[in-house]
């Protein structure tokens, strides 16, 4: 299955946590399926907090990137179009809060599950589940934007 | 000026976003003056949003570390310790909340601002101001919390 991230417009591709085009990046993929939109990750031995532990920091960018693919996500299938197949809208962070429930352990794949509660013509509403080892050790609610004309590529 | 981070203890100094001893992290340094922590951090060229812009999982790194050593001074100062002389004890991350007011350009300095807003035996809050040549571009509410046993290393 094509990821979300794989269809946005080359201009909107180099960002660090989930654009194709960015080499030192994440590379953060979000599948669209049923509604909502899943992403899978396996942080790297160095993206902890203390040994054992992954990174706080991380565990926000990874709610980030997959906040604004699952907002894409939402609005582009309430507008009749097919995530994962034609183009993905690009959302940029407005807000974004992260309650952490319990440490998250190392070495094992993260799992993010979002779905859009409000979908707005201008903003979307997500939340995200994070988990570990199929324990949830993090919550996400991000509000995304649709890119505002000063960002893009003139 | 002695950061605060180069004085956690050194079993709580491998984190990505701020510890000494992670060879692949990003060395956040936060300075203790007059009630606050102040820290300055130059991001490298790849970590964009898109061009021209930071990304904003690293602002909200930034932010969580920069929150963490900010609860940790004002903890100490309020318990007549000398933050950045004497042992930071180390806080974990409960919540964070972080407000995108605007898009950060990429290819300067940014300056991040904390300061306790509320401090208690097991949790500090720290609001912080971040900007970009001289403009608010964040803001970062974040719950600090005292490192639980089930963290420490046995």
């Amino acid at each position: 299955m094509t990821a979300l991230q794989d269809k946005y417009p080359e201009d909107f591709s180099h960002c660090y946590g989930c654009g194709r085009l960015n080499s030192h990046g994440l590379h953060v993929k979000s599948e669209w399926k049923d509604g909502e939109a899943v992403a899978r990750f396996t942080p790297e031995p160095f993206h902890i907090a203390m040994p054992g532990f992954v990174y706080g920091g991380l565990i926000a960018s990874l709610i980030d990137c997959h906040a604004m693919a699952t907002a894409a996500g939402a609005f582009m299938h309430a507008a009749g179009k097919a995530p994962g197949t034609d183009e993905t809208p690009r959302f940029v962070t407005g807000s974004l809060q992260v309650d952490y429930k319990r440490p998250t352990p190392a070495g094992t794949e993260l799992v993010l599950t979002g779905r859009a509660v409000e979908i707005g013509e201008r903003k979307v509403i997500v939340e995200v589940s994070f988990s570990a080892g199929g324990n949830e050790t993090a919550r996400g609610r991000v509000v995304a934007v649709r890119i505002p004309d000063s960002m893009k590529a003139s």
